[in-house]
């Protein structure tokens, strides 16, 4: 783990509600981390939905694919999270780890096999021990209190150097639901997936099916729209599960995804995934800064997305914002190298509301010094418009530094 | 410019013979460097057949424009090189700016315009002062000599911590030619293009088309399989110049790119081209070591170098090896995040002979401190194989260190 904490963390953390139905429960293992909790319990209420997003990497991790079998049922009981080692590239020794804790796990909350959900976050490749924590699952599932997601949050944190948790509320009929999401980053992170880890949770009475379509719509435009280092893990997990106890005090049951009372829970779910797929970001390893790249003016909204992630991964322009340097011209690399349509005479771009070129030059009225000290903000938002059509998207990343070069350098010796 | 010369740099350079009908001159402009030449001018006979390769940015700067449209008569006079500043993202003016040079240049050299071959390195979009420098064509081109090639590989450095220069001679026929190539790198190497700026030139009697033929078709194996850090330039180009003199000597006229007498040329230049590519990975800003990455095993040639450029750009893969960690784990991540056929479990990987996994678990024999003790060396090779089909690739790139990072946060600043 990093040394000291990020200067883009939170300032401050919410007051973090219980979730009706859901239970939490930590240990330490001892799996990799020395003097911290690695485990994380979460237990469920019968009649719980469950939908999840996962890793697109053509070699995921045994628990990836042991989660995206068991997602079929559409039910959750419990879920099994360890960090410091991932059970990737582990082959049939992986297979193994996941069995033995899947088990444990159903016996531990008297459930159903197909009902069990695991994640495993850490070091890649190396064989996972279950037996060092499998006989902890009963006594974590039993003790489990609802209270404790701060707890949880930390319990999943591998070079994270805060832990990522917030929460929000929405109307649901006229019953006000909650929602509560935990994350952790922090390197491997990039789109072409679901994300890091993150596990949210609600009393929303939301069907499977419905649940699945939303989340998977809303990952889109936030986790899926964030990028550390372009490297996308074997493990990227993202889960949501509804206990449906809001029914209780008298919240209607969602089974259609075009049902107009869903409204206010798709807004409030996807500012919280956004909330925390930033806040990964910006405790992305060694980072100083957050980056806002914004391309407008694109023949298509996924091409605009194809040349804001060409930016937001290009070294050169991470490195051009750690040393605070506008360097508008590495912009137009990155658009460059995208392969999508884009006419270089056409071209604009900001930082922030500086424009510094214009079609296809240096912008006339511009100021090196008045650029350069706006690149000394904690925030820099970068708008490229195409002047081609009207696709936009945007997308959020943070600089790279010599600390990530350090962080990653020396992870595992 | 960096401080220090790479460790990486060559330990001896060659003695670089004249090439009949090419001649050098360099200047001391002050584009943008003080108390070094920055200026290049190569002057060839008359009857000098061209090849060109040139970035796929779709961005590229004035001069890449404007050399595209001279390469289809297929000769070339004079070719003038600045370095300092690029001249791309430079709009009208940027154009106003090749239009300039090419005047002079042809004025200087007594020839056609569209013998003109032009190329700029340095800052991106900041306008390029012509006149700075159009003054000092006439006494250059008259001054040119042919035993100059340090020289010229010297004052077309930017970023580059030692020159790059390297000679070559093949059998034509009964008589031998001499190929002389320079090149300058160091950062936004990556390929889908043809190079960072490379010169090349022979006194073969080659026809334009053939040459072209031929040109293409080495790149694919050397330049475009180099990569430091994924970014990708305005302006990268490689131009390959036949004087065509050794016809003089009894050299045969080659029309015909399928001539079996060109195959000893091919093979040389191949040979000549690859060692330059490597000495600009080897001068890879911030490198402290050369990768070579051969995946074999993949369903096809194609889908084996993207896979082996997917591991060469990963920033988790050059940080482990920055860090001599034999992380293989984060191979298997860069392989699955490649987006080709793989599975996951008839992986193997090896660092130089040492297996390290093998049929997508950690190989039996593995030793940490052997794997630990290879990645001490200057010069790392990794081998996958997917064990799919027969395709393969091999692609060089370097390691990602702190200093990569210095080096681009105070590049302009």
């Amino acid at each position: 783990m990093s040394a000291s904490i990020s200067p883009l963390a939170p300032k401050s953390y919410p007051e973090m509600p219980e979730i009706a139905g859901a239970r939490i429960g930590v240990a330490e293992a001892g799996i990799k981390y020395k003097g911290r909790k690695d485990l994380l319990v979460m237990v469920f209420d019968e009649g719980t939905a469950v939908a999840g997003v996962f890793t697109r990497s053509r070699c995921p991790s045994a628990p990836v694919e042991f989660c995206r079998r068991n997602l079929s049922g559409g039910k959750a009981r419990i879920l099994v999270v360890n960090s410091g080692n991932a059970n990737a590239f582990t082959g049939r020794k992986g297979r193994e780890a996941t069995s033995l804790t899947a088990e444990a796990a159903a016996r531990a909350a008297g459930a159903e096999p197909d009902t069990v959900f695991l994640a495993s976050t850490g070091v890649i490749g190396e064989p996972l021990e279950a037996g060092r924590f499998t006989h902890l699952l009963g006594e974590l599932a039993a003790g489990a209190e609802a209270g404790r997601w701060e707890e949880a949050a930390r319990a999943i944190m591998t070079t994270d150097t805060y832990p990522k948790f917030v929460t929000a509320s929405a109307r649901l009929g006229d019953c006000t639901v909650t929602i509560n999401g935990i994350a952790k980053g922090a390197g491997m992170i990039a789109p072409d997936m679901a994300t890091m880890l993150s596990f949210v949770a609600t009393d929303a009475p939301i069907a499977a099916p419905v649940l699945q379509d939303i989340l998977a719509k809303a990952t889109a435009k936030t986790f899926n729209a964030v990028t550390v280092d372009s490297d996308t893990s074997t493990s990227d997990t993202l889960m949501l599960f509804a206990t449906g106890k809001a029914a209780e005090r008298g919240a209607p049951w969602i089974t259609d995804a075009k049902d107009s009372r869903l409204s206010p829970f798709k807004r409030a779910l996807g500012k919280l995934l956004k909330t925390l797929a930033l806040q990964v970001v910006r405790d992305g390893e060694g980072a100083r800064k957050q980056v806002e790249i914004t391309v407008t003016g694109a023949k298509s909204a996924r091409s605009a997305k194809r040349v804001a992630l060409s930016i937001a991964n290009s070294p050169l322009v991470k490195t051009a914002v750690a040393g605070e340097d506008a360097n508008w011209g590495r912009i137009v690399m990155a658009v460059g190298k995208a392969g999508e349509p884009a006419d270089r005479d056409l071209l604009s771009i900001w930082f922030g509301d500086i424009r510094v070129a214009f079609e296809g030059e240096r912008d006339p009225g511009y100021s090196e010094e008045q650029a350069s000290d706006y690149m000394r903000r904690d925030e820099i938002s970068i708008r490229v418009d195409l002047g081609l059509g009207r696709g936009s998207a945007t997308v959020w990343t943070c600089d790279l530094t010599k600390e990530y070069v350090a962080i990653n350098g020396d992870y595992r010796s």
